[in-house]
């Protein structure tokens, strides 16, 4: 049987975009049982020069520096550009029937999440939020040992993102940290959307949160010199309860020396506790309150076959996957959510409730108090 | 030359208490510089018999089972028992100008340390508070390291201790979970205490908080099988703001699944970053800014003699101290503090400081707001 | 300029070859630099029909079931089925000039490796051996260390490459069991191959060695439930010396529970220790003795950009790659030696002086004595 | 009940003789149960102004300069001085019906273990040596878990003892170089007997083995500034097989920079592993091959009441213990083996073992060929 091909449009190929890329092509190794034939086949920067370039090192077929071309030219379009782009290409993509799979923070503030996502509602094209940690195969097993009761109710989470691109005080100021371009939220969109999708997927909703943000670094200078006035936030803290009844806290920082990929988490239920960190992402520790006592701790799984899809990419245990294969699960997740022509969780619904619980976090540092959702 | 003696009282022969009267003894070996001999004068327990048998067990010259005989006996009182009867033996501790080494959380709530610290200021004895983990080697180091500039200005700490004593749902109700004996706090004045000293140690004064409480286990039953309301937390979260322009979240459960001694943390500098946690108590990890690109990361500093005072117990490197060891350090510090007619920090003061940010924690659960603290 | 194509041919589609064929592709998108553009252009499997699947699957032009034919379509030949079929496939892809990249073990034994090894001299094809781990860069970064002097005279190494693949006393007799099929190795071929190829790689020529060799489950049942006897080792372990002075020890076994990658060594030097595990790819522990005594300690450095080539892969810090990347790299590091007319070590030369290892560790526990190479 | 007292001397107060003194003096009050009350009663050193001061710090009653007079005052006899002395004192001691605990490696040689254990069986006195690690309490749970049958049949056992107090090239040559001093052995003496007693504890009797030795810095100066030779090994590698059919791997340096108390080992069985570092002395990891296969890890056990005589000095679990709490738990063991009329294993009967152990690794290295032993 030939599979139909789906043909992709990349916008964007800075170091997200290029994952993107380097995913297409992988998954149609990876996966055997793909429903269709991811494409590659057009190519946006933001010069025809550059556009060519890319698409040449990235094996798409054509390029261009119009990104409605790309919407009309192609099935399925990911947006890898700065946020301040995102709704206008998802809007007419969404328009066009097409199928999107947009990087988050997705747009500028929630205000704009919501028009994607009601854009989105009323088109046929389905839609992927760049999540991409919520797809590593120890996270997603984690949420099946929830589903499976292994930690019975759950209790309380913990979880973070930090990194350190911006700990060097001479860093240059750079588009992350103008709010036209990146919008309302510094780290937190940049990073905390990740520790919030994971800890919104493996608890449910959150009710409530109050929670803090600093810039401490206010000013930085440009590449020509120039002081800027840095216009998000460096770190967010936040503590709040789940609608379960399980409380949580969250923190993000893109100023933490040392850490270069720390998205790690723990959550404790009655029956057992999980703990996760992107830097060993092919590790899940779990401590299960039916060990016996005498030989109970935490163990530390290395991934296997049994952590679905990690068996795609190779057989044998141990060997583990890097962060450009999460970006293949993503793709491959994309494709059958668009053969069963539904939305792929992590999702445009689940960047809204992310965006809102961020402004939360801003407005309870503003306003001192306590912030409840919904 | 002679050193003059040192009568130490022991109020209370539990858990803690038994670990003050090894330490008592251990101090006298392992310290070649002690200023005073410190004897095991004295122990008090709730029955003549008990506090005999303590004794012998414990080697102390002499029993009683009426704190007050004890309080007139000795030079120091170490005070180890519930929280209901802290103020009472401290006050006249204080009055007959004992010293008084007394663990946390020190009385009911914040009037009682209060009451206590006043009494203290009156008196010619000198106070110290059973903040044990802060006397641990690589966390005092940590603390020279920030002195010394290694960490730069420092940014964010994030500092959980967590434990699972309670985290069986069939586990018994006891006076910890009882107000008018163990006091407002929960978790907080057990275990959250120790974090917020080494936060406090760190980073300096906090200046402002909120958080939230849960009990997840309202109720449990006792002994006799009655069905008894837990009158305080199971867990607390909360963010933070210290005086110095450093955030801070901080975390305590006693419902933490496999957390047996999990006093943790965090905290990055501008130039570099500690972590930290008591269940590998020999441990420090530092990132260091300064070190080479292509080098850079977490170094594991196991003790050694540069970390004080390590090598009064052991020359060799890496050879490891316990928990014990932790008290004989407390011991110590408190017979010097003695000898130089000062406080013995962490002391009443700060236990004071504490018990309003614990406070402040419960008042931003219930109403809901951030809470300023002074 | 549009680059010359290089056609590649896969013999063998199993588990390892189809990480071969995964990354013939990604190397076209992973490394911009590729001075020929590889195509996936043959693949040969035990049947037609096998063939035909595998070669859709795995994105290659054409497919057979006579490797004769897919020497003469082919610029490059992988060779990635069991080791009987080695010598053959290989005299004649070197006897037509072809580019040759062999899995290990190489042959049945050390004399077929030399066949090999002298086509190749005779052949105008370059050679390399899938020596994969070797190509990992942090690996590749601690030998960059030992260059630079950064771990001074080499004094000690011990390293060790652990699975538990047969640790099951159920698993069932496999081709890897038989000598014909496998060749006289057992693990040793399998898996002691890779760390005695890191093991020269960073210390140089072995000169002596004494060693051991067990096989703890010396019958099996196969397929069809027939007992047989397993006719290699499942352990070995020896000590020896390097030309340089240096000391060394070295184990490898197929039947280490919980051992599902655990290619690890630790390299001890007058001036530093660096420690690897494969299990933990992205990281390298390195102890300098020049940092002071009071912040010394091992530091697990993460991978970054300064580990050639991982800034190809992702250029933010710390993300990781998987196994199937070192694939990648291994397939660009052949097309540079094709490009450049040069072997790509670890090449034929070193599996030839690996296999004489292996052979003294045989002749050492037969003979119970030290056995000299060269 | 009032105790018997039993009057303990040690003969020399350094680094390990210091640790006895602590030990015995905790004994009385972490163990309610002590058949008999150790007493510190004399202590001897090489002048008497030493021996006075350190009796003073150390809490012993009386000091000598002479061993034989101490000898003759107490019940049982801790030998911790160089080991050309060890021989002397034993056989004194065992005739005069004392109790011995002799610090390692006893003696100089094999040939004076043998005389040390001849003179112990004609004697009423018990006998232990200082083989401290042995008694760790989660080395002795490995036992019994392997006795209860968690590894089933042990397949293959690798061990270590590294340090780096030696690898400055630039330390002074110290009587542990010395061959008239310390003895045939240097670090198989010093650090090798510790690991290969734990290999013998948890496998069982040594058959037969092959390894090597090496002096890396064959010249020191010592403190006058002379150049000395050093006369015995700074490094040994072994490899041997077990009575009971496992294989095993050993290695001992002292130049191994960055390690401080790298007395590790990993076991593997054909039900299970266990992993061990002294350097995380409150941790065992454990691999059950019985855990369902998704969730199967390493775990790491933290230190709890289960694992003895661990809650006798702490009743919570994961608190942890220190060096020195290892030497008060062989003071305890050996007291119970003085109340019972037995010896304390690991003991002479072990030395001697080991003893035999170390130069047939001297001999394999000077013969080269494998050693059998018996």
């Amino acid at each position: 049987m030939i599979k139909k091909n789906l043909k992709f449009g990349l916008v964007g190929a800075g170091f997200i975009g290029r994952t993107h890329a380097l995913a297409i092509h992988a998954t149609r190794q990876v996966f055997a049982d793909l429903e269709y034939l991811p494409v590659p086949h057009m190519l946006c920067e933001v010069s025809a020069a550059l556009a060519e370039k890319a698409a040449r090192n990235l094996g798409f077929e054509r390029s261009t520096d119009d990104w409605r071309k790309l919407v009309d030219a192609v099935d399925a379009v990911i947006v890898a550009v700065p946020s301040q782009l995102h709704r206008e290409i998802a809007l007419n993509a969404f328009a066009s029937g097409k199928h999107l799979l947009c990087e988050k923070p997705v747009g500028l503030n929630s205000e704009e999440v919501e028009q994607i996502r009601a854009a989105a509602k009323q088109s046929k094209g389905c839609h992927a939020v760049g999540f991409t940690y919520a797809r590593a195969p120890m996270i997603m097993f984690a949420k099946r040992m929830i589903d499976d009761g292994k930690l019975g109710r759950l209790l309380h989470f913990s979880g973070r993102h930090d990194e350190d691109y911006l700990a060097d005080p001479d860093a240059t100021f750079s588009w992350r940290q103008e709010s036209k371009v990146a919008g309302r939220f510094g780290v937190l969109g940049d990073l905390g959307y990740h520790i919030l999708s994971i800890g919104r997927m493996l608890c449910g909703e959150v009710r409530a949160v109050c929670g803090l943000t600093e810039t401490f670094y206010p000013e930085r200078k440009d590449g020509s010199g120039t002081v800027r006035t840095v216009e998000n936030e460096d770190y967010a803290a936040l503590v709040g309860r789940f609608a379960n009844g399980a409380a949580g806290s969250f923190q993000s920082s893109r100023v933490a020396r040392g850490s270069k990929q720390n998205l790690s988490f723990e959550l404790s239920g009655e029956a057992g506790t999980v703990r996760f960190s992107a830097e060993r992402l092919n590790e899940l520790q779990f401590y299960s309150a039916t060990d016996e006592s005498s030989t109970q701790g935490f163990r530390t799984i290395l991934i296997n076959a049994a952590h679905k899809p990690y068996d795609s990419f190779i057989p044998a245990p141990g060997h583990g996957l890097g962060f450009n294969d999460l970006k293949t699960i993503e793709i491959r997740q994309f494709i059958s959510a668009i053969a069963e022509q539904r939305s792929c969780p992590p999702d445009l619904d689940d960047a809204y409730a992310i965006s809102k619980i961020c402004e939360a976090v801003l407005q309870s540092n503003a306003e001192e108090r306590w912030v409840n959702l919904r």
